[in-house]
């Protein structure tokens, strides 16, 4: 389009080779990990700086042309796909840790700083940065998708972790929510209006983020349950005793008869939760003994748990071998993944409807989750190059999506809205869906922040 | 004004014995507990439901007429004085526990429950709600200010206390914001635009907020220091081991010496921490012995700990009383109090400097503090009817915030804005203040609620 060469030509003096053209270049940022069709950028940045950013924004603005903020391209739901063209704007260069306090337990760093960099640099703080998705995604990316994983449980999603943020709003001007201080009773909470919005309100240029205690000791446990209902049951009774569980992760029979498969392990086939307790040296094997009972009570076998490393991997082998067991069950296939959360009080009739959808369709599928927070993923096992499986699959991720929503639930636990999900804005939000609209407008009345997504269509 | 007397006039009928114009009741919700100048609201409502409150909002907007709502009175800046008259809106008639969720660890509520109240209402659950910020606030103004307290440094503010809410927005529109599930990546999050935007962009009428488990054992413990570095430090090195301290409060010099006068107390004329753990006999007794060693390591003195009740009551019985000990300092006085939130790292300094600022003015002043948050609360004791002592205390009370905010600390840690504080807000938030006034007009073009405070002056 006209306005995006204009803006292209008027960018490049600016940003000389940290404006790319190629096609290659604007293929890699045409699509993201999810089956929706790609869409081409007119051009992709690669900015350097605050300034670079604000640079990039006013010119868009200037022209009216989209701009798409890009992390490491991990997203699952179309996030990143310019679906109107315009400019993509990589945060892979914005990647320096600025600053590490320990002693206020955050660090501030680049958007383009990725998990596994930010923990490789606090290695002799003692302390972690806790959330952990599963791909190493950009910290950026996971602000903005309200991300979080297995550790959620026990310290949070990106909500909780995000204390504050510079952002380059749709007008390119720079501001900065939240402060250092832990809590503040100050203006309108800007910075969760930013985590989650997906690019559709500006470009996060800085984060500060919250960082915990590495634990002394960690102790891990793995029990088999007769059913899905005992082992929600369990997990439930666990949380009300008081056991601050650091992970809790449900896999169903059929993960189980995956892993067994692939890595060579003899679990017994049912469904299984493995647990992680943080703490000292005491305090994780209380932690153990009182999951422990809780689980028995709860009809569970089999339970064992550990604190030694080797041993503690062993236990939790089945859970971190799930993905490629997964895809060895049908080699060749693609996973369709489906990501909701429920009250916990509806997730044992969640998971086991969920289950006979999938018994009942002609593909086979799986169930994961991280139980203690409700939310869990199906992956259905689909061949990539048949329209009518992938169409099942859609009809199943929808299906799960209506029911999580007719109990109280969400439509995205971790995945985010992107393109996938805004047919199911309305549904679950309902009149809210015009007060966001109206805070997008009021934002970027032009429009050109991520266009076509969140705060626009839906 | 004539259009308040129009909109007074089209209520009646519709609320009846509900909408009061008696110059007693209107007189009432002309203050709230700080010393900022009262102002009659034309008439007070007491809503019974969401459609009375939709019903009052639709006629004041019809009319331009200043809505402002009012939980128990207990603010501390001005957030519930109807500057620009208008109709007070009192949620003291909604106060209905509407479901309690023990699984989810949840319960729904009207805006006008009080924390107490719904303790009282959890009692055979194992549950409690944790936020306590000292008065027995209704839940609607604890959410509207962010509110937090004692407890705020293991479970949380009100910020992560509120999972979801009703509102009716500045048209009469009535939305449910946010979800049961325990964590969601679906649309903006409006929950935390609404929590701390003290009644400006609409009226809370229902409330999901997270419970927590009654810990099945707990243990108190006192230490004095030589100094308020050392306690701080002490406080630091605690949460860095990972000890999940459930209170930690601070109490200087003269904080103790006048509860030590009123309470026959006999403790040490020294700065003070007071801890709270949460846990299992085992658990909390190890926490009790890591901070004892830290706390000698850090210079303290006399630490006491027990899990006994009576024990525990008289360990903390300084800190319970601080409140009528500090006015017993100087009999017929007013406390004047500041609230500020730094870094923790910046906290000792900042504490010192505050110490120092009082001890070179005329007045008399004590400092207590959310230490394991750096929130603190200065407290200068002024005579009510001497204008020279107020603007001594108002000259303290802003050194301590520009000093606050030079350190990357907060205007307010949790008593709010309201009135008192809009001075603060473009020194704090920059440029950000600007994204807040356009959310502000885009939710409330007509400006009637709450007006004159948040989003539009400052």
């Amino acid at each position: 389009m006209f306005e995006a060469f204009r803006a292209i030509e008027d960018l490049k003096p600016v940003l000389g080779d940290r404006l790319v053209t190629s096609g290659a270049v604007r293929e890699h940022h045409s699509h993201d990990t999810s089956r929706l069709p790609p869409s081409m950028p007119d051009a992709v940045a690669f900015p350097e700086s605050e300034g670079d950013v604000q640079a990039i924004v006013r010119t868009c603005a200037a022209y009216g042309v989209p701009v798409v903020p890009f992390g490491v391209g991990s997203s699952m739901e179309g996030h990143t796909i310019p679906i109107q063209g315009g400019i993509s704007v990589s945060t892979r260069h914005m990647n320096r840790i600025l600053e590490v306090k320990p002693e206020d337990f955050l660090a501030v760093v680049e958007p383009g700083v990725t998990r596994k960099q930010l923990n490789v640099a606090l290695r002799d703080t003692g302390l972690m940065f806790s959330v952990d998705p599963g791909p190493d995604a950009s910290l950026g990316g996971m602000a903005s998708t309200r991300g979080s994983g297995t550790t959620a449980v026990r310290y949070g999603t990106m909500r909780e972790n995000v204390i504050g943020l510079r952002v380059v709003t749709p007008d390119g001007t720079a501001i900065r929510t939240g402060s250092r201080a832990r809590k503040s009773s100050t203006g309108y909470d800007l910075t969760h209006l930013f985590v989650g919005a997906e690019g559709t309100l500006g470009i996060i240029t800085e984060l500060t983020v919250r960082l915990h205690p590495i634990p002394e000791e960690v102790s891990s446990a793995i029990c088999a349950f007769p059913n899905i209902r005992n082992a929600v049951e369990a997990v439930i009774a666990t949380i009300q005793y008081g056991i601050p569980v650091a992970r809790v992760e449900f896999l169903d029979e059929v993960a189980i008869g995956g892993v067994n498969n692939y890595s060579r392990l003899d679990l017994k086939v049912a469904p299984t939760l493995f647990f992680e307790f943080h703490g000292t040296k005491a305090w994780v094997g209380e932690q153990a003994q009182v999951a422990e009972e809780i689980c028995l009570e709860n009809g569970g076998t089999g339970f064992r748990w550990s604190t030694d490393a080797a041993e503690r991997a062993r236990l939790w082998q089945a859970r971190h071998d799930i993905l490629w067991a997964t895809k060895a069950i049908r080699p060749g296939c693609d996973l369709y993944t489906g990501d909701i959360c429920v009250p916990i009080s509806r997730l044992a009739e969640s998971i086991v409807a969920a289950r006979e959808d999938i018994d009942a369709s002609p593909l086979t599928g799986q169930i994961i989750g991280h139980v203690g927070d409700g939310n869990y993923h199906t992956a259905y096992l689909i061949d990539p190059n048949n329209p009518d499986e992938l169409a099942e699959a859609e009809r199943l991720a929808d299906r799960l999506v209506e029911r999580a929503l007719a109990v109280g639930g969400t439509a995205s636990g971790e995945h985010g809205i992107g393109i996938g999900k805004l047919k199911f804005m309305r549904r679950e939000h309902g009149e809210a869906v015009d007060v966001m609209k109206r805070i997008k407008a009021a934002l970027d009345p032009a429009g050109i922040m991520n266009p076509g997504k969140m705060g626009q269509a839906g």
